[in-house]
């Protein structure tokens, strides 16, 4: 099932053509293939994207399914954690099920590729991650999942979670994360050299939510580029949020940027509306790779993230005072193949010789698929159909 | 038509309960209601809030219906507003067709009331206003339309522009609009003196955009306070965006809020992302009256906005950080009766007594209602329904 024949689609908005996928291969893009014996799917006109790419997001926390959560906490940040930590055994959540779900959904949704920040601490230890390793194993075929482990609640202020880092990352989880240095353990250096040791032992890359903004989170980013060179790890960092990128002061921003490219340090996005964030075509002038997310969908954190990238095109345009076709091109191609680059993904295209992960989307041109906002009509991943009108060929449990 | 009784809705997400509904008005809110002859609706435990408000939108503007239109604009206001100008004859666009089709899928979508600014410029004339009277009366008994009259190409820079108005006033646009007094007009005295002293002569009310920030939209804010003073105007005088108020000088907003509380000033919000905007909760505490739009939806300005004010409370909600459900109820309640206060409508609630103008939601609470996104299960206008699962009951031209 890894050959298909998708006949009548346009390859990001281009005139009507045929793909034959070969073992999930994009094997010919041309008008009138044949291929006796290969499956043929009719895409309608549909234009074929690289599959849309979910690179920041949180499989362990997702409530979906479970009822509404009637949200009591608010926004302070160390209050959110500990809610959710406590609510985590309260409604006896279920990190395998509820990842199933959320990965699924995404499936659904034209989503190929997943980077999951998953909570590792000394309450619930490795149980998220082992949940979201089941679920990695599960949806090989379907959607390629990449985990962080992920120290939500903490650092050097909670003992014991520097080891359950290391034992995560030594039970398969991808990355190691890391979480406002400054903010949440009051301990930068503490913080990151745990973080970078980790990560050097581990042969491992890392993904650092940062949401420290202005000159803190300038100190923060010097700090990790600090240890990027150290260690040698250019290419092999991400910063998720970085606010501060959003800063008023030109300059500073100016020299971050130009720091951060030479050493190939990752942006990822999720346009924020409430924040000042990261701007989309500055970051991509500089040089940096960028991609973006939802962040946590149904959770305890908040009520209007969805596990759909066409969801988040739209909201980073709007962030960016994206309007023109051409600037919502750029901000689809963040939510696709800016996140394939940060996962390091090869062959994320949609020409003879990539693989066969796309996205079939409905619209004249990329602009009014965002806009439509949906239904993605086909997901394909690896020449396998994943996901078709919006909704995962696979049933969750 | 205008009787009904509506069985097992929430009202506000309380518990289930029966509504009746007799020569447009709220009879009664009780359990078990009987009322022979009187048609019966099952709201299956749909929410009833007041009808939503899309206190501001551009009816004339909307392509809806017309294909793509494939935007290479970009984000010069200037630019913007004479691309509309040429395009709206360019494409044969007709004013009340367009306007027909954007009020009643906003009718679809939970809307009973909407207040519109409609163009007049020295090109179009009074074509905008003549088409978007036409669908006030059209729709008389669907949806309560409010027009502005706007110079959207500017006032004093375009002679002839203050006659129109005039004449659009006479006409019977409701209010009179602007548009940045600085930034457009290059003359902020001229600009304002014309609009309050045309609002004098008509005694009709003022609705002004204002996009211009920091200290040249507070500049622009006190001329417009002084003449709201001067002219007796208390109350009824409405700021579009103001995003001025979302600026960082926290006394100088501070006194602003103040002195636009002691005028009675209302304030219009989309939720920008893009921009600095009031905060929800600052401007409501200083106790003015605010309301919220989904702005132009589907021009040649922007591919994001819908005709949705759901959409927009998540966007509203988003914008200003609100998570809980509390909070998601505060961003509802300024697309509602927010939006009906800046309106003057009187009565518009979900207690016996108030106007049956309604939107039945899913969800187990408003949060969860803007989570979800709708469709709205039902508009009711007068106790008539007007809405069912999204969709308009009547058919647009
Ligand atoms: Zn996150
Ligand atoms: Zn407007």
């Amino acid at each position: 099932m890894t050959d298909l024949l998708i006949r009548n689609l346009r390859p990001m908005g281009a005139a009507p053509t045929d793909m034959l996928i070969r073992g999930g291969r994009i094997d010919a893009v041309s008008s009138g293939i044949d291929a006796p014996g290969v499956p043929v799917e009719d895409a309608k006109g549909a234009i074929a994207i690289p599959g849309l790419v979910e690179a920041h997001t949180h499989l362990d926390k997702t409530l979906m399914g479970m009822g509404w959560y009637e949200n009591a906490v608010g926004t302070d940040l160390r209050a959110m954690i500990d809610n959710e930590r406590a609510e985590r055994r309260r409604l006896n959540h279920d990190p395998f099920r509820q990842s199933m779900r959320h990965a699924l959904a995404l499936a659904g949704n034209g989503i190929t590729h997943i980077r999951s920040h998953v909570d590792v601490d000394t309450e619930n230890d490795l149980a998220a991650i082992e949940g979201v390793i089941q679920t990695r194993e599960a949806l090989r075929d379907i959607v390629e999942i990449e985990i962080v482990a992920f120290p939500q609640s903490g650092l050097m202020i909670r003992p014991g979670t520097a080891e359950l880092l290391d034992q995560a990352l030594a039970l398969g989880a991808d990355l190691i994360g890391g979480l406002d240095p400054c903010n949440i353990d009051h301990d930068p250096k503490g913080h990151l050299d745990t973080i970078f040791g980790l990560a050097e032992k581990h042969g491992k890359g890392i993904d650092i939510h940062l949401h420290e903004g202005g000159t803190l989170g300038a100190f923060s980013t010097e700090l990790i580029l600090e240890r990027t060179r150290a260690l040698g790890m250019k290419g092999k960092v991400a910063i998720s949020h970085a606010f501060c990128l959003g800063m008023e002061d030109w300059n500073r921003v100016e020299a971050l940027l130009a720091a951060l490219a030479d050493q190939d340090v990752a942006i990822l996005t999720t346009g924020a509306p409430s924040s000042a964030v990261p701007a989309v075509k500055r970051v991509l002038g500089a040089g940096l790779r960028m991609g973006a997310g939802c962040d946590g969908v149904l959770d305890t954190w908040n009520p209007w993230n969805r596990p759909d990238m066409l969801d988040r095109a739209r909201i980073v345009a709007q962030k960016n005072n994206m309007r023109s076709d051409a600037d919502l091109a750029v901000a689809l191609a963040v939510c696709s193949t800016g996140g394939a680059a940060v996962m390091d993904v090869v062959g994320h295209g949609v020409e003879t010789g990539c693989n066969a992960d796309l996205a079939l989307i409905t619209g004249l041109t990329l602009a009014e698929a965002i806009a439509a906002g949906g239904p993605v009509a086909l997901t394909v991943k690896g020449g396998r159909i994943t996901g078709r009108n919006g909704k995962p060929v696979m049933e969750a449990p």
